[in-house]
């Protein structure tokens, strides 16, 4: 006989509806126009948003309905497993009872496919030909383009050009899914000449690149523009993840104490967390949730809650949200999924209320818990991912130093077989380890529009 | 509704014992000591082998037990799932029914695992500290790598020194791991010094760092060597993948008529193939076994049988099977796992009684087969396991020409993150396509040791 490890459902368990977790806390507040300071129409929203979108984003209805076009794509690598962290419990000597809930498995290698798809349906419903996306080090690119090859439409990926350049195997995949990858910025849109031409060697930046797809969309009305995290349709649809990671607790007899996810945008910890929250509202057990963020890049911790943008240009409408000033410029860590100066509404909101705690780790901590990890578990963990793992350990020693058996879930968001780059810069020691400077911070702090102090 | 695309086990369904082809097709010739010309002794075998895989190795009983320890260690990722291609049936518009067995969910990504625990297991009961191995682009060692990390073994891998300075990555998963690699030749042994002594800047090559690996086992009797393919006990160590695949083909309604398997050392499709074997052996449905080699190393569609050493240096006895010389050096193709101028003698043995059919096919229409596949299914595949999907293509192709509604079984031996490098060089064209010239054939041949002559 040997002992459970995983804990298994099946096609039929791949959730019928996406939990939003809007109608729990309340909404957030509304998204305002930069110019006139006035809520955003939905009209204006659905200037780049499929109605459908729109229609869930403004939503406090408490689900949505899966299509089952898209709960039939969903189980191309859905259900994901669920793991019981056994061998890391030994290693770690601690009472406590470790889960994770594993992302890996999806065809891309992360969470993202599973807001992708659902993109990608209502764009082609709305009668879109193209996906246009922007990306860093190209997770969400590659989710787009898989999602593009799925539903049979062109994708077009604006990658940040330093990893164009530098970290050609994600966009090598995004090119075998059939997309096309332009390196940011690019002579396509008027932001990437205009970028070229005061800074011809400019490197790239996400928020060049998203400029670039949000005016390439604009000029290309058969394209639809998709969002990669941080709104609150793409929270819900994530919330996958949290609905079946409830019922493979169940099939593990327990329940957890504490859910651990890390913290970038905020949609994966959002998918994970908020639907072990609505249990808890509706009744059930209490939970702690806590997001676990890079201290190079302390959008929770040091951040401050204000309207700002979500992008670095100045594109996008304001959010209410715990941000560090829409020019801040993260440390060039290596969980670039995290590396984000703004978070989730939903995610701030919960914070703001009291319902998620927050706490930051340094780099070289998150890199040897995903070591420790990788040797425990055999699986190899995402950097983003190794933020989640650093804080489930942090909970575990904590069981063992008060002699607790908790339960604690963690987030693993993704595997790391194209990060081993980072792994190798961390054996050699020459990560950088920084928390953000007090001077940095208030240099980004110092970018959240005026309307904030009104 | 949704269809079904996955048909998946539990942890419950993980095979409680290994399938011994050789008592399917009546063994195979006996392993012979090259000097002597008399049968390998089993003392002579247990002086690199755990007695248990020696008794393995000879033996001709149907099945071995499998230890719970590796069965618990086998759920940290079995069962792995089965597929059917629903989406690629669609894009080949055959009536043909497809199904693909994943072994990618591995921690390394590949099926090497599979055998790489047992091995582990048995060296560590025969009270060895250390595993020892050779690799060419990593697979290998990575799943030793792993295995020493489940184990808490010191895990040592001779790596190609070409691949180690080109591909690094697969040799940072081995460091994750725990383990240490060294670039072949190296100056650790007497075969890398005296490689370097005659030609110092020699890229390396399997056979001289199994060389290595060997010499290094011998003057450190804690370390243990370990095999990643051909030999009999890693055939049947691997046969968890086809008994996995007969039951999920019960849940699926569904037997195949064709099972598809690329074809290097031979073990992913001894695995996959031969538990089918068993079955229409004991009274079940005829099933044809296919294996699909590169054209530019078809051992078994252009090689000899004859008696030939498993290395190029002549170091290890001699095994009567197919083979294009062992000093045959084969062009280097990115499937790097299916570059073996010789096969398992179980598989070679059933090619020649006629139980299983040989086919090649060149390495462009392979890649192609898998851009379609990534395209359709999601899942970028392995180099190596392009040719199975190939083969499986063919059969599909074949079923709508002659209006036949066939099952198809293939075997997708491991996913292709670590091998983008070889899809950009399909995409631009510069892969070399050739199959093996006369002349290539003929030196190869050439090598074969004249007691095959006897």
């Amino acid at each position: 006989m040997i002992e459970k490890v995983k804990f298994e459902l099946t096609e039929k368990d791949i959730p019928h509806t996406w939990l939003n977790a809007a109608a729990d806390i309340g909404g957030i507040a509304p998204i305002l126009d930069a110019k006139t300071g006035l809520e955003v129409s939905r009209e204006a929203l659905g200037g780049t948003m499929p109605a459908a979108l729109v229609e869930q984003e403004l939503s406090l209805e408490p689900e949505f309905e899966i299509p089952d076009e898209v709960r039939q794509l969903y189980a191309q690598w859905r259900t994901t497993p669920l793991y019981r962290a056994r061998r890391l419990e030994k290693a770690l000597n601690t009472p406590a009872r470790i889960y994770y809930k594993f992302e890996g498995t999806a065809p891309t290698g992360s969470f993202k496919p599973n807001t992708a798809i659902p993109q990608a349906y209502f764009h082609k419903k709305d009668g879109k030909t193209g996906l246009i996306a922007e990306t860093g080090a190209g997770q969400w690119g590659s989710a787009i383009a898989l999602a593009g090859a799925l539903f049979d439409l062109t994708a077009k990926v604006f990658m940040v050009k330093v990893s164009f350049q530098q970290k050609p195997f994600r966009r090598t995949l995004m090119e075998t899914y059939g997309a096309t990858c332009v390196a940011s910025p690019s002579t396509e849109t008027e932001a990437g000449r205009l970028t070229l031409a005061e800074f011809p060697e400019h490197p790239g930046s996400l928020g060049v690149a998203k400029s670039e797809a949000l005016q390439f969309a604009k000029a290309h009305p058969e394209f639809g523009y998709t969002r990669g995290s941080a709104l609150n349709h793409v929270c819900a649809h994530q919330s996958v993840i949290g609905q079946e990671a409830i019922k493979q607790m169940a099939l593990a007899d327990d329940y957890p104490d504490v859910v651990v996810g890390a913290a970038g945008g905020g949609s994966n910890l959002a998918g994970l967390a908020f639907p072990f929250l609505r249990q808890q509202k509706q009744g059930g057990q209490r939970v702690r949730l806590v997001a676990v963020e890079p201290a190079s890049c302390p959008t929770l911790t040091r951040g401050r809650i204000a309207y700002d943008y979500a992008d670095s240009m100045g594109l996008t409408p304001l959010f209410r949200m715990h941000t560090l000033g829409h020019k801040f410029v993260p440390a060039p860590v290596h969980a670039g999924g995290l590396r984000a100066h703004n978070i989730a509404p939903l995610i701030s909101r919960a914070v703001e209320d009291g319902l998620m705690e927050a706490t930051s780790v340094r780099q070289n901590e998150c890199f040897e818990a995903g070591v420790l990890f990788a040797r425990s578990e055999g699986i190899l963990p995402a950097p983003e991912s190794t933020h989640a793992i650093r804080g489930a350990i942090t909970e575990a020693v904590r069981c063992r130093e008060e002699g607790k058996s908790e339960a604690i879930l963690l987030g693993l968001s993704g595997h790391g077989d194209f990060d081993l780059v980072a792994y190798e810069k961390y054996f050699s020691g020459v990560l950088p380890n920084d928390a953000l400077s007090d001077e940095d911070l208030d240099r980004g702090l110092a970018s959240i529009p005026a309307l904030t102090l009104a």
